[in-house]
């Protein structure tokens, strides 16, 4: 590994102690005689302290003009100041570039201005750098890792259906179609019949978690074309028991959810706490 | 649920209980007075024990003549009994067939003669049946639960990236063209460039299961078009470090799978047990 610690997780017991860190170079603030960087990873952020007098005129420059979103590895000690965020600074001894940022950078990452939606998707790998995206992909992960979990503890068997499909398993919804060599076949819209196909194999419980794809065009940002599918079938269960399996599975993902603070924090959202078993509600 | 236990999951404190089973008939053994029915479901098979003397001739025959593999729901005491399998039997008060099996089947479930591979396609449903193709999707689920907690332990985040894409992203392999409304687009072939931004995106440990598919014509059975991916990304990280992540992702999988010890069995496989590190051969 290139680093020995990550920004995010440096203890009180490696206070003292010379350490390599890895990042992003997130900004620069030179105030004449001492410069500090922040320096980001996956884990967090951390306080470069350079001090002109410790590492003289030539590196102080050179380091405190390396362009911000920069990679970069340094080397130093490590320790405790409460001033700092998170209450740890490192001395670098040594900065390393890896990857050089292009200036000016085509979306800022820490930047308050809201930059349109094209010029973030074509600039993909910086928009993700940005904590309030990142922290989507976090909560989507916990979301999958949750349903995953929980479905395995009520015995589904996790199984993966296929994708090119012959023919249609549902009836009004559109179909991708795309040649299958010299034959025409089309994306699978479900894992529908071959969830029932499972079913009358006798696995009795099945998930997938997986891709689906529907060729209907909308007008609205809120539908997707290709989306993943949590999917669920079982055998000798009625309504209820199904509207059981759904309600234990959202408190599971919600519960997990929480867990993720940083990114519940920096999305601005409250973690919501269910109380089961949820009402039902007849149609009468 | 229509049952109170599954038919391998009855326990001591259970015997001299009425309870409700749902499974499938697997076979029947008339000997004129008595006769046994082997009951199936995924956890395993219990015995039915008919006695004409308690029925009387007209259930007991009903009974008797149900075809095989029909799914049926049992409900009478369960009792121990040293000589049924599993050392357990029930006497059913009642037999309520759910979906009754057409006759002859197109495919034995329990028979030794092996089907026609197409055959065996063409009754899949039937075909899952056997606990040794069971067996593969229990060994399968298996690897992937392994999977997907192993790599989360090891900090990486699970992503899912899209499957229809503009562009290849990969040379030499051939990919499905497909329409994509008024334009033509291609089957992701891996995740690579996507997971290459979610790098650039400073996430810096991704992975993701799910579908890859490659245009290519194959003449032998042991290629697939369309399979499913494990997929890892990591910054950092030298060849070094993504040979301990492969080799200990593997271990992993072959601990989780080595628990399987049925499904093992059902498929005359030994466990692998492996000793880490792997050996490393260099290419000098």
């Amino acid at each position: 590994m290139f680093y020995t610690r990550k920004c995010g997780e440096i203890e009180e017991s490696d206070f003292g102690s010379e350490q390599t860190l890895c990042g992003w170079l997130q900004d620069i603030r030179n105030l004449g005689g001492i410069a500090f960087i922040q320096l980001r990873d996956i884990t967090g952020i951390i306080q470069l302290t350079l001090l002109k007098k410790k590492l003289g005129d030539e590196k102080f420059k050179d380091w405190t003009s390396i362009n911000r979103e920069s990679i970069i590895l340094v080397r130093g000690i490590v320790k405790e100041n409460k001033e700092a965020p998170g209450g740890v600074e490192m001395l670098p001894d040594n900065i390393e570039i890896l990857n050089e940022a292009e200036t000016p950078l085509p979306l800022g990452v820490i930047d308050k201005i809201d930059s349109e939606i094209e010029t973030r998707l074509n600039a993909r790998y910086l928009d993700l750098r940005k904590s309030e995206i990142a922290a989507n992909f976090q909560i989507r992960a916990a979301v999958s890792g949750a349903v995953h979990k929980h479905l395995r503890r009520e015995k589904f068997l996790e199984v993966q259906t296929p994708k090119i499909i012959a023919s249609a398993t549902e009836g009004g919804t559109s179909l991708f179609e795309m040649k299958y060599f010299d034959k025409t076949a089309y994306l699978a819209q479900s894992p529908q019949l071959y969830k029932q196909i499972l079913m009358s194999g006798g696995l009795e419980r099945v998930y997938e978690v997986g891709p689906a794809f529907r060729a209907e065009e909308h007008n609205t940002p809120r539908h997707l074309n290709e989306f993943i599918t949590i999917d669920i079938e079982m055998s000798f269960a009625d309504d209820d028991v199904v509207m059981g399996v759904m309600e234990r599975l959202v408190d599971c993902a919600a519960r997990v959810v929480a867990k993720e603070t940083e990114a519940l924090e920096t999305l601005g959202i409250e973690p919501i706490e269910l109380e089961l078993p949820l009402p039902r509600i007849t149609y009468d």
